[in-house]
């Protein structure tokens, strides 16, 4: 038997299996590998039949029928199982062949691989696919690193397969190492921070002002003709939704506990480790976790009560739902730009912002028009933190006092609304040219010695609070 | 040269030098020990003329003078420095012999020292203490963890040091492992929850009520008669000190950027591991970050504008700000509580939560009347979430109004109080019976097929949102 396929998929999950459809659909031979074989067995004879993908059913096999250098997708789930399926291909790789990560990989446990495959002289490119099944099917948002001249050795496959826009293909080489893994995090973790945000929108659609799921569309619906965003594009599916067994609007009937996969939180975690917040995505993040204590909620409202419900001029309000979630989500992406500005310094990624939001116009869960502009920004201007970029001058000191309305009015009606308000918050801190910070550090100084910074001169000062030394 | 030292004590900056001179006041024979021998001359000379305190200019000779088994407290840096030591110990230590680590060591550092030590033998206490230079020569918080039997053998010295409250000296066994650095971790972040809660209550006084320092202390004072905190009496006694040099009050010299040395980071991390959030917590930690890119917060301001004066009626509001710094603060106590409770069935801690709250009622940063309540709460009511406890039922309905009247009124003059909306946002989230986590769980289903849960009937349920598999 000889070698003739392009690339090797291991792992067909649902993503795999769409992954490998796509490839092939670009003229690719692709292999296709999963440890249980009826799920190798049900995709050739369902989905793959009559496509040109080699059902395998060892490594052996799978890696037998790869040309050289090897080209081997991992869509296997993060974590262990990837270093275990590396551990059982390696005896049949050569030097030169290729293994791409396409999971949700921690960013440190790619630069691991990167290193030990590296000794063995095998390449490594941990690679972030964003675009769910369907993305993965029709066209994903790829966010690669690794070394330069083998991401080069992908550069057709990837090329074909990603989502395309105006601006090429939602692909590029982002960086060495991690780099891919780092940037679909943030993805991620923005996804995490406009997900809330939408959520709360809902809330206060759902409790305020008492529409039902079927207007609740039309407003998102409305307000996405200028956004475009993917989030509120299946935001209105949803609530347009019924279900066929009781006939009314599925949304009602979903139970409102929601998980969180590792992702949001790990954003949440950089964030702290580098020292520029994303309290968006934090808030995002810590609702979901909130929201899963339905028993303890349950128990806290029957001790001190809950939300009594009020009413407010609903179209004034809508216009300032819509502003202010605009805003808020210019916020929230703000903050993933800027995480991976700083991380980009950390770990020597030299990214290119304007790169990053280009892949992500398109194929991937955050799409949407704000990516133009934001590409547009990074393109154009020189700044640090996105808010301080021209480009969105006019969107913030034109949205800001809508997004203040709702959540000072909302607070005011006793709705927790934690990502609305973060984004506010910092924004608003953002802005400030005085922060109380003086009187931490005297604090700090006062209890633990740790001496503070004057205005008026240079050097570190400590006050003697109390005459404790000569005690 | 005979053994005679009842406990040996290695690093002298002033924690360490003030701890020595506690445990000599209390009838023990020091031996102290510091790298740089100047430092010790220097203590010995000065602060420690005259006392029974035994300076020594080796680890050979430290653990020559101290009688078996040998107890020797570290107050050296947290991180690498400890484990230094440790090591160049070693060679001088014999079986039983305990080494006590009385630094802000990360816990899972301490569970690996633990788990290193006693292989060879040596009893290791992780062991938090709270005060700071104060604290430590006149009656620290005590928080000790690891064997039991090992702190039943320091239980005497660490009696005699602690702070006395009438409900017994400020130290207790907290429990196994890393229990007491876990706890102490936890007091930090609480302290940084305090702390931006006080600052953000001054910002507002600043620039809102247009007071001055002096007038400031005055209304602090004035409420800490109720709370007896001592983060808001050190708060007076910085806001009244006048800069000796130009006569102006010292706070309005002290530059707004803070610095965070790891422990409020660490809670902020951990919360987000185990899944209960610490939103005030979190929100100081990054308003710290925050603080020190003053640059960019400039760049920012001179972009979109900043904060305008506006006045508000000052007595009213005097009168929210004080339920309203009061109701936050019990909010943050509660978050670092509920992520002790978390942490203590995650890691088998077993913590006695009314210990906690009584070991801190005295001696450390947040010593507060509140934790007299807090204790009484946890000995007498069955509750998971100090929130949900008939002891606080009514400190919550009597100042949540005043809590939302000083975030919606200051949200709406645009001053960021990041902590103060935190945990309002905190609390109206734990009394929801009802969160929108249902459109989080629909949208992950829609792009994920995550799958949700169902209100009216048990089971994991997926929708097919669009009708992709069979294309």
């Amino acid at each position: 038997m000889s070698a003739r396929s392009d690339i090797g998929i291991i792992g067909l999950a649902v993503m795999g299996q769409n992954l490998a459809l796509n490839i092939e659909d670009k003229g690719f031979k692709v292999a296709a590998y999963n440890r249980s074989t009826e799920k190798t067995t049900n995709f050739i004879e369902k989905r793959a039949e009559n496509k040109d993908i080699k059902a395998c059913y060892s490594l052996e096999e799978l890696t037998a029928e790869l040309t050289s250098p090897r080209k081997i997708i991992l869509m296997v789930k993060a974590g262990k199982p990837v270093d275990l399926v590396i551990e059982s291909l390696l005896p049949f790789l050569d030097e030169g062949d290729i293994i791409i990560d396409g999971g949700n990989s921690h960013f440190q446990d790619t630069d691991r691989r990167f290193r030990e495959l590296k000794e063995k002289g095998i390449h490594f490119l941990g690679t972030g696919i964003s675009g769910g099944e369907y993305g993965a099917l029709h066209g994903p948002s790829l966010m690669p690193g690794g070394e330069k001249i083998v991401y080069n050795q992908l550069e057709d496959i990837f090329t074909a397969i990603a989502a395309r826009t105006d601006n090429g293909p939602c692909v590029a080489y982002l960086g060495p190492g991690s780099a891919g893994h780092y940037v679909k995090m943030v993805h991620n973790g923005i996804e995490y921070g406009v997900m809330a945000l939408i959520s709360e929108i809902y809330d206060i659609m759902r409790k305020v002002l008492d529409l039902k799921p079927a207007a609740m569309a039309e407003q998102f619906q409305s307000w996405n003709q200028s956004q475009n965003s993917f989030l509120l594009e299946i935001t209105v599916e949803i609530l347009k939704r019924e279900d066929p067994e009781t006939g009314r609007p599925l949304i009602d009937l979903i139970l409102d506990t929601a998980k969180q996969k590792g992702t949001g939180k790990w954003s949440a975690e950089e964030a702290l480790d580098l020292g520029w917040p994303v309290p968006t995505i934090t808030a995002a993040v810590n609702s979901r976790s909130l929201s899963s204590f339905k028993a303890q909620r349950e128990k806290i409202n029957s001790r001190i009560g809950g939300w009594t419900k009020t009413d407010l001029n609903q179209q004034d309000f809508l216009n300032n739902m819509e502003s202010a979630l605009y805003l808020a989500t210019i916020i929230a992406y703000s903050e993933g730009m800027t995480l991976l500005a700083s991380a980009s310094s950390k770990y020597d990624y030299d990214l290119k912002l304007a790169e990053v939001a280009r892949v992500w116009q398109d194929g991937c869960i955050i799409r949407s028009d704000l990516l133009k502009a934001i590409r547009e920004a990074y393109l154009t201007e020189d700044f640090f933190h996105l808010l301080a970029s021209d480009q969105f001058k006019s969107d913030i000191t034109g949205n800001l006092s809508a997004l203040r309305e709702v959540v000072t009015q909302i607070k005011a009606l006793r709705l927790p609304i934690p990502a609305l308000s973060s984004a506010l918050d910092y924004l608003d801190m953002l802005r400030s040219k005085e922060l109380p910070a003086n009187l931490i550090q005297a604090q700090r100084d006062y209890f633990g010695a740790h001496t503070y910074q004057r205005r008026d001169k240079a050097g570190s000062f400590h006050t003697e609070w109390q005459d404790i030394h000569n005690i």
